[in-house]
């Protein structure tokens, strides 16, 4: 049975010519980037070429990104970083709506003796700069929020809630894992323009756009004071011990590189792909109901919920056919947990309980598209059915 | 002109096997493993296949295996994590000659309020059990002690620092980055015998035998408490946050298996090359002296001291030739300090700045290393003669 895989927030396909770029170094060239022989110095010489794949992607110099092992390490270091450089300042604040890797950082600070705040955000995902405005403060060491929602894809307003902290000069970091590669700013960088855009330090990770898993990102504005958290050998100027994963980079930066080079035509055909299955969900099936705001998200998602059904109940009859998608994030996937953003949104228990997320990709086909849509009446009438 | 890698201390190259079996998961089996769908169980799968595969090698449970994205990363989860779930006690005792992802936990810890204590070493590299014993007190949190040294390859009595530190309840740390898939006891498990010794935590790293950069494992005890340092999803179960890096750990798993199916027959045959070439370059060349005990270490290394001469002209000589060797660890690399673990063991300056590590792997032929002893004396002579 062919896979429909319509999960591409929870991890992506590498591009074939990303796993092309990345076989030298899992075979033949396989040494250590610090070792001073010729042999090593090619390999460091691979990492310093995705550092700058990387760094052009998002409009930076490369001396302002930092490999990590994922996503999740990234954010960790950001905000434990910052917070450990900032000893005299014990307040976060972040969103109701974040991905684990920044919640649980927040919440394990706040058993520190922290001050978190959370700011919540309205049925449509949305927050409000006021809110954050308010809740700034001279105790404030850092303001963590993501700038695309990875379970509805709504898109905070980050060069607003910049402007807010770079006036009163508290370091921002973004969690961009979901938007890199994905979206990109009028000067033709991704996720944002990092030039005119004040952020400190910025997240992404590249199993997201077509590179391996293992590799994640961290983009550091100069100045920025952070405190490694892996501590050993000399790697990444300090800021994170431990060799190389050089073919891992080597994906890394390609994996963005081509990101980039397709990224208007990719996603403006990826946005009427998803548009075409969240209309033609909505249209077949009286019960579904799009959860987030439509006119502000990234071009990928869709988070459909079902009311009065069970996720995994729908989730399983469509792995069954060969289709994937997921009921939120992966990371908490097995937590039996209602999804703790839409939750936030104040969405009705019952059709959270039921929400349904489909990722798509440049990988993605009409063809898979219209497959689902055959699809999903089915379960959906089957799942009533039972229930009666 | 074709490589001699006689670097495998640093990092070694991947098993054409292990290569293979990862290439599904770089390709068409790119699910994440915390997706419920049947694709994501497919990878899921394969992850607890591979941590069966490190925990047989072990000849441990696979529940007492806890993947991270290195050996550096497994040292400071280890050190940071047991000490923050041991609050009440502030001490901890380590060793001079670590690695630096020992070693600088251990400051940061210091910096904290910890007290460190760093174990002496003599001459020949071996750290006296009765210091150990002297050091162990109530405040001990943790004994963090590496298994073999990475520069001389000089192996700790873990055996009896184990019974030591058993006899007073107090955790026990072993760095095996260097023994693991090397050494194996005489249960044929790698590289202790875990059932009987009691060791606490341990770590490996699987690009040190044939396996991919970017996975590293924790072994964990029954029983052992541990904070985990990077939060987020419930990955490891709940001790190291993350998307997994399938491939890499199928390439780990493969990697540890391939290890210990060659081992006695490989580190026969590479002990006796590693002879070969020491004692080939000793014969030949008047000032070269061996550091570190040739009694007791592991089968692939050496640590040749040259009096007067400076380690890096040797390796740059060798360098042009195609061989890889190395000045000591190649996490220190770059910096121009001398190494820490040849001054700890009280060897002469001008032997230390003198010193190359030439560490062999399954891979090494003999031909390789008569042809480095064809070129040694050659370089030597040049760079003597450039002195006088």
């Amino acid at each position: 049975m062919s896979v429909i895989y319509l999960d591409n927030n929870a991890t992506t396909r590498i591009a074939p010519e990303v796993l092309q770029a990345m076989l030298p170094w899992l075979g033949e060239r396989y040494a250590n980037p610090s070792s001073v022989h010729h042999f090593g110095q090619q390999a460091r010489h691979a990492v310093e070429t995705a550092r700058e794949q990387v760094a052009a992607a998002m409009g930076v110099r490369e001396r302002q990104i930092v490999f990590t092992g994922s996503g999740t390490e990234a954010n960790n270091l950001a905000i434990r970083g910052v917070l450990a450089a900032r000893p005299g300042k014990r307040h976060l604040i972040t969103t109701a709506v974040e991905h684990d890797s920044v919640l649980r950082p927040a919440q394990q600070l706040e058993r520190e003796g922290c001050r978190v705040t959370y700011l919540r955000v309205d049925a449509l995902g949305h927050l409000d700069p006021a809110d954050l405005e308010d809740s700034l403060n001279d105790q404030t060491a850092l303001v963590s929020i993501m700038h695309a929602n990875n379970e509805t894809g709504v898109i905070f307003p980050v060069e607003k809630i910049a402007a807010l902290t770079a006036a009163k000069g508290i370091p921002l970091h973004v969690d961009a894992v979901q938007t890199t590669g994905k979206l990109r700013d009028a000067s033709g960088h991704s996720p944002l323009n990092l030039a005119d855009v004040p952020v400190d330090l910025l997240t992404a990770s590249a199993h997201k756009s077509h590179g391996p898993k293992g590799v994640g990102i961290l983009y550091l504005r100069r100045g920025t004071r952070l405190r490694p958290q892996v501590l050993g050998g000399h790697q990444e100027r300090d800021l994170r011990a431990g060799t190389e994963n050089v073919a891992g980079m080597v994906g890394a930066g390609l994996a963005l590189e081509l990101a980039m080079r397709h990224l208007d035509a990719d996603f403006a055909r990826v946005a009427a792909l998803r548009d075409r299955l969240e209309d033609g969900i909505c249209s077949r099936i009286s019960i579904a109901r799009v959860n987030g705001d439509r006119a502000a998200r990234i071009p990928n998602t869709t988070n459909i919920g079902f009311e009065a059904l069970q996720a995994e109940a729908i989730l399983m009859l469509l792995s069954n056919h060969g289709v994937c998608a997921s009921s939120g994030s992966a990371c908490s996937s097995g937590s039996l947990e209602p999804s703790h953003v839409l939750t936030a949104m104040g969405i009705d228990r019952r059709v959270v309980h039921g929400a349904i997320r489909f990722s798509l990709s440049r990988f993605t086909t009409e063809a898979e598209i219209d497959r689902v849509l055959d699809l999903m009446p089915g379960i959906i009438e089957r799942l009533q059915a039972l229930q009666r």
